[in-house]
């Protein structure tokens, strides 16, 4: 297989930028990855700040380089902070990324997202297959916050649904799969234990939305994001074969992969 | 000591099946240990969701195997979902475990625990022995989370009030009580540092939760269940002394432990 | 640099009287990092408890050895259920410590911190040098949780302030500042890989309730404090260079660091 070296090359720049700028990443996410995705931010070299009260939102976003929203353990109140949030930040040309975790489980997920995307203009969605399929009004039964249906299976769909929405779709899964409806990229970097860690799909966003503190694309972006998340999967992998090693290591590797280790593993293809 | 060699095997294949199904385990659970509880649930092969709000907690646990109560940071709408999806998941005979933490530091926790097994049929209640003491009405000055009372201590009390209530009751310590109020089984299994992780009834409470998903007799699920919890705790003792490496090491084990291994190293008493 | 004996000696006596006594710490914490800091009070010897409700949390301090109050993913309601514990600690002779996490970067939290300190005899002030300076109406820009400030530019705020407020102030940094506004401490314990793990100042914090609780001199609690969270960071770097290794060997540290590694690593000077 061969992968996209100018790709490859955005990936470590990206990173190079990142890392000078330490952005400051707002996130109203979920309560069970709240550390974990924290510590991930520390350790890609951004800054983390958790805030969702609807009294602050606006003023913390207002500071921020992106804003980052995550359904996982929604509640009706934040999501009216969410929107809150939002409606500042695209006020102020801050990027929104949207993780509708759980999207197609129920109907308030489902609700809660569409009403997300209907009143916020986002650049970002990240999902697995059945989360973004669920955007579409398509019929989707999620398991939980798992996925019964494939990449591929999205494919058309995502296709049409982004030029639909005009955002960017980020379908994670064995390989991922980037469209802003026009272009479509694909990344295969990752390894399967990423599965047995909670929230490593909510850390793909947060990391996602470091990136676009520090790139306009949301398309390469988001597959500069994931080509780095997913080799720091694969590095960890090395040192640890069970999940709790595993999420360590992972974290150390997010920390150490450096530019030239990320223009070399990096695995986007166009 | 002599172990019951139909229940190491009875525990063996119960994590068998529980790797072959998969159950979707629905937890309305406490801030401190959703992480934790969730990473623990995804090492031992079972898949977790967490999801609290009233307008879909019915349609969530309806999509579940098992639904795991833990009233570790309870508020009053927490405990009003909590109502709500046990007694959907009691319409469809989906398995409900209680963690009723504090219940006896507090009124308002010794009242919810009360409310809750009042209101909804419950297959397990998991706690220490204070915490269990607690619901018999009986004294019992809990120092926060911790107990203050030995298992033999609440001997008695357990197998009136499990007969009374008709609930298996499961009190943990440094031996293990599980009775109906018929049958009394033992567990031997489990490591002092596993008090030095926060989370660790919690979490033996949602893998409880798991082994319901898939062995209909609370006494074996519940018995066979802590015996897989205790060991990961043993062999993450052999690779680790202090608690952070000890924590990370006992995930690592509840993944890599197979049917044989727990089989020989389950120490259930009947 | 020559550092305090008395002081370094004062910390071993905290330590074995911590151990002792395993205080009972009630947390009114922030969601990020409840977990992490309830494994560091469980590894230092202490006994944890997270409680937020309005109905319990009086009840709950009354059991409790320190009150360790930190606005970090704030709500107004639990402003008021802060307020209620701390009035009740108040009444009790509990000692209070107070984190005003990101006091500058929003109104809501400045003004909550304000509120706190107006309402509540608090014994302890920890932050950042941003968030301190917020604490004294000077102008400060917080990003995020991080701060802007060097523990410098805060030292004469801090003294004045902690005189007019007639608390001990403890702003942490490279160096630690330590000061009722009459006697001034400095810690030099500590590692700046400390800074890549989210929640190590709201554990330093709540480090410091649990010395408050066998340490009545708010000064002294403070310092020994810190110098021993720095050191198990110190110790936890010489076995891990990353974040994710880092931190689990920091909380091994606490958990290994004996009275005589203490006496001989803490760096306090008077």
């Amino acid at each position: 297989m061969i992968f996209d070296a100018n790709l490859s090359q955005k990936a470590a720049e990206n990173l190079k930028r990142l890392r000078a700028k330490k952005p400051l990443i707002h996130n109203i996410t979920n309560f069970v990855v709240m550390n974990y995705n924290a510590n991930v931010l520390l350790a890609i070299g951004a800054s983390p700040v958790m805030a969702h009260a609807m009294e602050e939102v606006e003023e913390m976003v207002s500071l921020s380089n992106a804003l980052v929203l995550n359904i996982g353990t929604l509640e009706q109140e934040w999501v009216s902070s969410m929107i809150k949030a939002g409606k500042r930040a695209n006020k102020l040309d801050i990027p929104v990324i949207l993780d509708p975790v759980g999207s197609g489980a129920t109907a308030f997920r489902t609700g809660s997202a569409k009403r997300l995307i209907n009143d916020i203009s986002i650049k970002v969605i990240r999902g697995n297959a059945s989360e973004i399929l669920s955007l579409a009004g398509n019929r989707s039964e999620t398991k939980g916050v798992e996925t019964r249906h494939s990449v591929d299976d999205a494919y058309n769909t995502a296709l049409s649904l982004s030029k639909e929405l005009g955002t960017t779709l980020v379908i994670t899964g064995k390989v991922d799969l980037i469209t802003d409806g026009d272009r479509i990229l694909r990344v295969y970097n990752g390894h399967e234990l990423m599965g047995y860690v909670t929230g490593t799909g909510c850390a793909a966003t947060a990391v996602i939305g470091a990136f676009l503190a520090v790139d306009n694309d949301p398309v390469s972006a988001s597959a500069t994001a994931l080509a780095y998340f997913g080799l720091s999967g694969e590095f960890g992998a090395k040192k640890a074969s069970a999940p709790g090693s595993f999420m360590t290591a992972s974290i150390d590797a997010l920390y150490e992969i450096d530019e030239l280790a990320l223009a070399r593993g990096a695995k986007i293809q166009s």
